[in-house]
């Protein structure tokens, strides 16, 4: 399978079959087994950095040609920094303690029966991710370790990384006699690939990572589990007892720190007491900075050049230095702004009063709601997880950061001596 | 919403748009008000149950007359020891301790931020049921104490029954200032209400547990996450070491205890070295207790009344009186037998072999793998967890018997001074 070759169906349909056939070697592997492969990649990633950072290059400069907008091209790009994150991150994936086979909980029935529920791999399971190509190399260390094998879909715009990326991964794999099918790249371009790929029944799970018309793709045509890894239109809600110094860092950060990502603040929300001096101040430092502001009626008063707020910027996860801030006048007001506005991704208050943080951290049904923290660290390696699959806006099975656990699902494992059923 | 009101799409909506607004009353509600919902619902059906089992009467009639199958008009009936059991169900879930804000995780970072996981409620969910209409108060009792809004879709069968029980459900929550909009039973018999159903995004998962025609519709349909309640075809393999005695009590307790149920046995695995004596004991047995066996050339050498066992009966989830009996070789050829027909649900092993006893448990991958005991143990009551809202055989969020912890999701609650990204 190569980049050249055109898509068609039964490619997919057979290496999502091959993976599959892999999977029952994965699942059982060793820890240690795990962690050379994962040792070695590192090292292999290390030796062929200028290689691969060339082709990081081609997809880069073709991106920019082409014209594709600035947000996501600098996700595409693998700086140093990130080339180094990226190796750290599969160390610390070895770093980490094996998921499989830790009890979740042991118990005895009424009746001596012992029940145990242990942590086994999720099973195949697919990613469909935009952009980013180190999420390649991330997703498949997280996957190895929990036993998981898996199907890659990356971005169009990364597939010349990506290449790089796997054929590394594949060696690393072969030369620790691990089958490489189990870690599947799929190198088409075709939206059909993404269609057949969500109907392709023999994947455990899916875990799309993207934007709305991903999103609207997923609805429509998934038909195994999913896990989304939908937009985050995230808020700061500055209380009126806020603390204005940590109020300016704070904001600073959560819009200017990385606006590409899906935990950048895009709403600013500010009690009304704030008006005659802390807006004032937020929004010339944000001004300066370069950050476009969408405002409330009042908010446009502290400045002629802020555009207009409206419920459809509102509702926009802008991933650029673009903001709306608006005036609320009480806790009740900013709560109901984000029940009817927000994705459920992360929200923030800054407040120095105890009763208002508890109501808003129990009433926002956001997957993480913080006090007096930037919404930028909501992030399984500023947890401190060790590394992260993706921030999940699904309910079921993992809601925000997903680290190596949530790639693992349980089994009951019981034991009696003749036990029957009575009832 | 009455029973003779025709099916429309926009009744459907507008029933689940008010179960969602009911939802944000749901989440919040203190355990002692859940609780006294509960009792005071098992008050009324204490009272209430003559009535209740006049309606059950009919439906079951009802069904009888136009000749549905018997093990479908069985689990219709509340016969007098399943109504004691319903109500006792109630009254067992007010006794469970709230999952709504118990802490899965709490850890501070090594910048000093605190990061909390909490259990919160799943959110709106969907459940759709066959036959049982006893599951209708379950599932209601579950979904209430983990702060669910619950929208409910019963057998076409069960309709009166349902009916019946929801007015009583609905009274208990009226009595108590809680909104019943919160509890909503769809008395649709069409299937699109169904596909509707599934297709209802302001729903947060929806529950279908039924046959395999269910599940197609559910595949093709759902455009919310789900967690199938799929067949059962479940295995008892008998090792070489197994004790005689034992497995003729666990086996005819596996098969013939309920045969109707999704953890009753449907395939019986035999080492060849019980071919001279403990499998006609087996066969007799079974025979005498009116079992149809379908079985390998080996076993029907047995007895000629013996029919032929095939792929297509090894596939079969027979819900009935009706067992397929194979002998082989060996462990792994029980293991591979398991592979390649069961259904991940809930498989056996007899053996006094220790090794043997943890290959099994290892290599079968499925929800609930058992040592000497009967398949039909696989169950919240059985399992002690004081409730079951069904047998999941999806591998996320829920795996094997759920109760009220797998009726609940998680939220981050982060606690910082100012904490910002630095990555």
């Amino acid at each position: 399978m190569t980049e050249h070759e055109p898509y068609r169906r039964e490619f997919l349909d057979k290496a999502v079959l091959e993976a599959r056939k892999a999977l029952s070697r994965f699942q059982i592997l060793p820890t240690g087994k795990k962690n050379d492969v994962l040792f070695r990649l590192a090292e292999l990633l290390r030796l062929k950095k200028a290689e691969i950072q060339s082709h990081n290059r081609k997809d880069y400069d073709l991106a920019l040609s082409r014209g594709l907008e600035p947000a996501l091209c600098d996700r595409l790009l693998l700086t140093d920094g990130r080339y180094e994150q990226m190796i750290l991150g599969v160390t610390d994936v070895a770093g980490l303690p094996d998921p499989v086979g830790r009890a979740v909980d042991r118990w005895v029935n009424p009746d001596g029966l012992l029940i145990e529920k242990v942590r086994v791999p999720l099973g195949l399971v697919g990613v469909i991710y935009e952009s980013r190509p180190n999420v390649t190399v991330e997703v498949f260390s997280l996957c190895l370790k929990a036993g998981c094998a898996v199907v890659l879909k990356g971005g169009s715009e990364a597939v010349s990384s990506n290449l790089a990326l796997v054929e590394v991964i594949h060696a690393a794999l072969l030369e620790n006699g691990v089958p490489p099918s189990g870690a599947c790249f799929l190198p088409w371009t075709d939206r059909s690939a993404v269609v057949d790929l969500l109907g392709n029944t023999r994947l455990d799970v899916v875990i799309p990572r993207g934007g709305a018309r991903l999103m609207e793709t997923v609805t429509e045509h998934a038909r195994v589990p999913v896990l989304r890894h939908d937009q985050g239109i995230c808020h700061i809600y500055v209380g009126e007892s806020a603390d204005p110094e940590m109020t300016l860092r704070v904001v600073l950060n959560a819009k200017t720190s990385r606006p590409s990502t899906c935990n950048a603040m895009e709403t600013l929300l500010v009690h009304a007491s704030h008006v005659p001096s802390l807006l004032p101040d937020l929004v010339r430092t944000l001004r300066e900075k370069e950050v476009l502001i969408y405002g409330c009626p009042v908010t446009r008063k502290v400045d002629e050049r802020i555009r207009t707020a409206s419920p459809e910027t509102y509702r926009t996860e802008f991933l650029s230095l673009a903001l709306n801030i608006r005036v609320v006048e009480s806790l009740d007001e900013a709560i109901s702004h984000i029940a009817e506005y927000g994705s459920g991704h992360t929200d923030a208050i800054l407040t120095r009063d105890l009763p208002e943080a508890d109501r808003f951290q129990n009433e926002v049904d956001s997957s993480c709601v913080m006090v007096n923290a930037s919404t930028r660290l909501h992030d399984g390696f500023a947890f401190g997880l060790g590394a992260e699959v993706g921030i999940s806006t699904t309910r079921i099975h993992a809601r925000g950061t997903m680290g190596l656990t949530e790639l693992t699902t349980t089994k009951y494992l019981v034991r009696g001596n003749g036990h029957l059923r009575h009832a």
